[in-house]
């Protein structure tokens, strides 16, 4: 398997990173990726500093491995949470949303790797001013928040590689082995991937989210909200209930005042399938089955090796 | 360089599809494609029958590789069209929109090479079910028109992959080596290009439109007219004009009320930037300049090939 910038950055075999998700990757979810040669991410998103610290503990006595933490720069708590992390001794971690440069240099003198979360190329541009380690290049495709722009995973890597000579890992409709190679091939050197890792059986998310995304087939998500906040969901009630407002052309208010109710924590940890908010990527559509991260891990890696071979048998040099 | 079941089908150098585009894809631009190896495409989309004749009779001049017609279902002379077609000796033709069940075995029996452009893995078994020779899958990253369900090249391959034997052709977001790689790695066969061969020296495209598509960046693309025909357009004063309707819900007569004017011809063919309609995909964004479309088939076999042997020295086999 391959050895890269990516497997180097981070100390680990593979260079497969479980997207940091909230509601779905706690310590469980992380520590198991981590032993299974990915990296694991606790997603901060959906915790209070003091949750986030308990997973933390959790994680470090369940692998030896390296994890991160996936923070979302625009949570109020954030000073909080990376002054914990610091004091936890976390190496990795993963920051989202927000403006890279208010943070990076802060992390960087705690000796931290840093990894930020971009949609674009511009952004792309403005984490290597910061100083990051790494980046990950979202497209439209993936679940959770997402740019406006609306670039997708083929369109975007092959800018953002031309751009940034940053190790560049690339997310969004990425699931399987094939996906992996075509990352690869348009110049990333390591894949985040989420929604599988959201559907495994050490994910935290509810046992019906987890069906769900089983079920999920093509063209059952959309990107939407995309004057708050762009989201990737799955149609369901809440979907068209912010549907409407979207069609009337509603007010940031009362967009703020559907969302408001712990919507996301009542469909993906609680298992709300219709009044709850579902976060998942175009990718769920070829998930067909629960299972422990580490054999998500070996059949795309099995999946990679083996279409590539095939694509050296299929193409001459 | 890879010879494969697409290569085999249209008996063509390179698995590089040039896509049929209205304004743009006339006898220059696809005698041009065959000749550098690639299949080249006329598009009937914006012809009249007469011209389509006209543009089939100076390819035939223009070369003795093959090349192919390509045929939207929803225009109203597609019967009259096909008749020519077949008496012109045309061997291949690509067909989009509509329902390849009406006219696929009415091609067959007159011995033509049968394609049909979809966007979701449902339209695929459809065509299957025809008995079409292969199927385009294209993203919603493409230009032109596109599916409703917005699912994009990187989801949408591997699907299509797993749900027919069919030789199968990417399309959406694809303008260089790289990509078609990935397209490759996705379980495609040949790739089809449109954008890139838009603003060939060879399009019949306006001066100003191909260098228009030199300088669409990133973001510069949004799908629209989701309620009449779903189409992605660089952003201007008339797409300005349709995100108006757009936003307050005006009636399909209204669209097609502002759509009538030949705004396509007008942006594509005449070169107004502003008030014509510019259609194109995200690929738009890495297109760097104008060039021979001899040229840039070479350039995108030589950066396949170039990036395949890179990832045989990073990946141990």
């Amino acid at each position: 398997m391959l050895k890269n910038r990516i497997t180097a950055l981070f100390g680990i075999e593979y260079p497969i990173v479980q997207g940091g998700m909230i509601w779905c990757s706690g310590w469980k979810l992380a520590s198991a990726v981590s032993n299974a040669g990915g990296l694991g991410l606790i997603g901060a998103g959906s915790m209070h500093p003091e949750v986030l610290e308990m997973h933390i503990r959790k994680c470090k006595a369940a692998t030896d491995k390296p994890f991160g933490v996936n923070v979302p720069l625009l949570f109020p708590d954030v000073s909080l949470m990376f002054e914990m992390i610091v004091r936890e001794g976390v190496k990795i971690v993963f920051t989202s949303g927000g403006n890279p440069a208010k943070w990076t240099s802060l992390l960087k003198q705690n000796n931290l790797t840093v990894v930020h979360v971009v949609a674009s190329t511009r952004s792309a541009l403005k984490c290597e001013a910061a100083g990051v380690d790494a980046i990950v290049a979202e497209g439209f495709e993936a679940g959770g928040h997402n740019g406006k722009e609306e670039t997708t995973t083929m369109a975007l890597i092959p800018a953002v590689r031309g751009a940034t000579p940053l190790p560049l890992i690339a997310a969004g409709g990425i699931a399987c082995g094939r996906q992996m190679l075509a990352a690869l091939a348009l110049g990333a050197e390591g894949v985040q991937i989420g929604s599988r890792f959201a559907a495994a059986q050490e994910s935290s998310a509810h046992p019906a989210f987890k069906q769900k995304i089983v079920e999920t087939g093509e063209g059952d998500t959309m990107l939407t909200l995309k004057k708050i906040m762009s989201v990737r969901l799955i149609r369901n009630v809440f979907f068209d209930q912010v549907r409407q407002l979207e069609e009337r052309g509603a007010t940031t208010e009362e967009f703020q005042a559907l969302l408001g109710k712990a919507r996301a924590k009542a469909g993906m940890f609680e298992g709300d399938l219709e009044e709850g908010e579902l976060e998942i990527g175009q990718a769920a559509s070829i998930i067909d089955a629960v299972k422990p991260a580490a054999r998500i891990i070996g059949e795309i890696v099995d999946e990679f090796e083996s279409v590539f071979r095939e694509m050296n048998r299929s193409i001459g040099r």
